[in-house]
């Protein structure tokens, strides 16, 4: 069992209530009962950290939180689809094209003038209610190939699997606006009504930017979460 | 030199453009220009990536990203005080009382039914303009005196320094919804406006949970930042 397969099954466990006394059980009784190493139980208790399902209390043990299924991990999202592996995910291409970056993309890409950029428009459904709308721009030196079929599934999940890329963070910066009518109309809601908007520039682990979105969040249904280590 | 002073040192002189290649020199020139051990730079180079000053290309080196040096870093808040170095905050206190915990109270700070619990409310000001108000609750058991003076600085400082405790982590709840007459009035807007709202849990080390807070921030001056990790 790799550290992948221990994390999930110890997710399963937490969200179907198998421990009752919102304990887990110790390093060395998790190592025992799944026969792993001590590092991978370690990394293991890390990613749980991480995502908020538990924290750690020195001296005392490893502790269960409420649960915040329902929000949108900031700060290790993988995108929608395995933000909510339980719920149904759809998206509908609202627009594709190429474009040439002039000096503002170029910048923002830190590519060379001229370089073929794609923008493209998601909206996006959660157990089929309009749950965001996807602004995104996709270097095509880097990402060469996008049709409507990768698009209305994962994207991130074709970079990763198909091209053989590593993705490697992302910078969010997280505000609230007024929607437009146009927006408005996409996501059922009334002109003016707040908007939730990430902006993410994203970056390939060799430094390169590959990706920058911006994300409109139907502020009747998404929240994000996350976990401040404040020590 | 502790890890403290040299990441203050290395951010002083990223934000000052020091380095003008947007580069940061190796582990190995780091340890001799500041006299410090291997670890001691790991430490600082790891509280530099968390914040967003830098990313590491392996490889290649440590790079210095676009500054977000206006917007408040999530992942390791430490209050607006310390968010913005160079600029003027300032509180208000609004309104200072002491309930008893209800049902509701005691359920949500894991805490005794009876529990004095003190509720306030402050508008926080950044360079003399309106940004935020904080509802916040502190468990009394935990925090036994809170004054004025202290309110309008920093309770986190006060918690710190004076109480001696240790902060551990807060869960944060990312939100956007339409503000009320009394909230726009506060801060400057209109009602039914668009606000960015976090909720705060915040645990000490030991696990307990000593502040609950909502805080509604300007929507036309606040953004938020933060990295995630999506290797």
């Amino acid at each position: 069992m790799n550290t992948k397969e221990l994390t999930k099954e110890l997710m399963e466990k937490i969200s179907s209530n198998y421990y009752k006394d919102m304990k887990l059980p110790t390093e060395d009784m998790l190592m025992e009962e799944y026969g792993v190493t001590r590092y991978r139980v370690r990394k293991a208790i890390q990613n749980l950290v991480d995502i908020g399902s538990i924290y750690l209390v020195q001296g005392s043990g490893m502790y269960i939180k409420e649960s915040h299924k329902d929000s949108i991990i900031l700060s290790n999202t993988q995108g929608l689809v395995t933000d909510f592996p339980e719920r149904k995910v759809e998206s509908k291409l609202l627009n594709l094209e190429i474009q040439e970056a002039d000096n503002s993309l170029a910048q923002e890409f830190k590519c060379k003038k001229s370089t073929p950029i794609y923008l493209l428009t998601r909206l996006r459904y959660l157990d089929g209610e309009p749950f965001s709308i996807e602004y995104s721009k996709y270097n095509k030196e880097i990402i060469p190939y996008l049709n409507k079929e990768i698009i209305e599934s994962s994207v991130f999940n074709y970079v990763r699997e198909d091209l053989g890329l590593t993705i490697g963070f992302a910078d969010k910066v997280i505000s609230s606006n007024k929607i437009n009518k146009e927006q408005a109309h996409l996501l059922g809601l009334e002109e003016n009504d707040p908007g939730l908007f990430i902006n993410d520039t994203v970056y390939l682990a060799n430094g390169s930017i590959f990706n920058i979105s911006m994300v409109l969040y139907n502020y009747k249904r998404a929240t994000l979460f996350d976990v401040a280590n404040l020590k």
